[in-house]
């Protein structure tokens, strides 16, 4: 045995990048099919479900499930057909040429038949002063990390759309005021969610209006915030070009940010893979018309947020998991076909 | 009030044809918005998943869940947010005006500002003896679910296509044999597949033969069963006008049906709602050519099988119905806006 035997031997035939719904959803396909994927964890290992307490939208479960459960029981499923995980983030693809290469930040390199993206979006900081500071000392993107240590103090959620709204009504059994705010004067949210927090006494609003500023240390946590609005909505943007607005110092206790999501794909920056202008991956349509799970790089799949802007549902990302571990899965058998053929050309 | 406004308020805001995975999970999702959807259950209520047994690859549950189980919960949790579900089968969809008008085979008709399809693609079966009985016991549609409940069994495919070959590597993964079983001598599938299957070592293949019955029973699943062949081909057609065939019955693990399926759109004949050769409905991709489940009749809407030729999972389906809800709840909304807007216009 030399060297580049060793080496093949240590080519993955799938590694997952992401933990989330749709990473463990391409585990269970990828294990299935007898690939033995390796799921990297990466730096929020089970993504953004975690972050959730209790999912009532994922069909199967009537009296909902638990995010960590969800996340807990997919797992154990993957892991049950075999597939193998391991604490890991990539720092750096190499898509160039094959199999790919994939470093991470601990130092150790991958390399890989095929690869599925399922890394996800974090959430989003507003960009108010001190933010880098609070963050994590009062200062929260995850009201159900967090709300418990809030009994009993005023709390702000920045956002309007539904997970401002679902972060505002778990804060609502903790807090004794949740002040939703918003920078328009009309929610982005669904209406059932929308009418859950006017519903609640303890959620009011504030609309036309921007958190500026987060006062506070990391001893004695987050004490107040500076508040911008201006009757016509976007008063930041007005501030910034001169336009008068009302600022007002308001005492809290807390601040929860829920304005959305940055997909996790700075590691592919320098690839071909393709990206949008938030970041988002492209997936192509086959010949028909629909939907795949294909980058623009051959070998390259995607699942899960990281690859959808738009709907960012646990149960859309289960989908498109299992999509991703099955044209991978067809990917390997035409390399597999092609390296036959090779060796099969007369010398 | 006269009749006019007693039919206006008739109307449906969503109406999901269909109560298989992608319905259901439609409904849950149509149901939190507060839209009151209505299911049509159809002729096969519960969908192809019924059929099924086991299901191993549906994210969240490590040991798996039975078919039928699934779709109940499904359907207890749709009902649980207010889902209505009504046995009904659409004979005829009138989507020229709006609201649209679904005539049912019971002579009822509905009206609804959005539909959305979720109607499926039903498995052909062979007709062979016992199929009824042993369906979801041995005998299976769907090598991607049932394949892995067979390591160490000889088993049998019944089908000359692509997907045939494709149920047929997969399943020459776990089984010991693979028998294909194809009616004439020559196959359907496309050359790279037919290359494939030919040279796995696992996967044989009878020429000239039919699948005439399934022996066993619920308890220990598939026996064995009994094979016609005549080396013109088509025997089971010929021993039915009374030519001499052979016949002999093989022991066998479990039967796989692979001759096809056939998405259930015939209601939307004569409607601009777009259908491919094969009768799958086409979805629209958004400006970033991102996929919706949108059709090419505004407000109509499809998820599930009957828009995916290719995947057709069960987590695939409940993904892309929770996308309809959310492309239907859109829709509503901007109706609703147009609607509130014209009133607006000043006489």
């Amino acid at each position: 045995m030399n060297e580049e035997t060793d080496t093949t031997t240590d080519v993955r035939n799938v590694v997952i990048v992401g933990s989330g719904v749709a990473g463990l959803s391409a585990a269970v396909y990828a294990a299935r099919a007898d690939l033995e994927p390796l799921v990297l964890e990466g730096p929020e290992p089970g993504g953004q479900l975690t972050l959730t307490t209790d999912v009532e939208n994922y069909l199967g479960f009537p009296e909902g499930v638990g995010g960590m459960e969800l996340i807990q029981n997919g797992k154990d499923q993957a892991e049950r057909f075999g597939a193998e995980f391991t604490h890991g983030t990539v720092e750096n693809a190499m898509l160039a040429e094959r199999p790919f290469e994939l470093e991470l930040s601990n130092g150790d390199t991958l390399q890989t038949r095929a690869l599925i993206v399922a890394s996800g979006a974090s959430a989003r900081w507003v960009g108010a002063e001190n933010e880098d500071e609070l963050m994590g000392y009062g200062l929260s993107t995850c009201a159900t990390c967090d709300g418990a240590f809030h009994r009993g103090d005023d709390v702000l959620v920045i956002g309007g759309g539904d997970s401002a709204m679902e972060e505002a009504l778990f804060l609502a059994k903790f807090a004794d005021n949740v002040t939703i705010v918003h920078r328009r004067e009309e929610l982005r949210a669904s209406e059932i969610m929308a009418d859950r927090a006017r519903d609640n006494e303890t959620i009011e609003f504030r609309w036309n209006t921007e958190l500026e500023a987060i006062h506070g240390s990391q001893e004695e946590g987050v004490t107040s915030a500076t508040l911008v609005s201006h009757p016509d909505g976007y008063p930041a943007e007005k501030a910034a070009t001169g336009v008068d607005v009302d600022r007002e110092t308001v005492d809290v206790g807390g601040v929860f940010y829920a304005i959305g999501h940055t997909p996790n794909t700075e590691f592919l920056e320098g690839t071909a893979v393709d990206r949008d202008k938030s970041g988002y991956l492209r997936t192509r349509t086959d010949d028909a018309g629909r939907a795949t799970t294909e980058t623009a790089v051959e070998g390259v799949f995607a699942a899960g947020d990281v690859a959808d802007p738009h709907y960012q549902q646990a149960v859309t990302a289960a989908g498109t998991g299992s999509m991703a571990a099955l044209d991978a899965e067809a990917h390997l058998e035409t390399l597999e076909r092609t390296e036959e053929a090779a060796f099969e050309i007369p010398l």
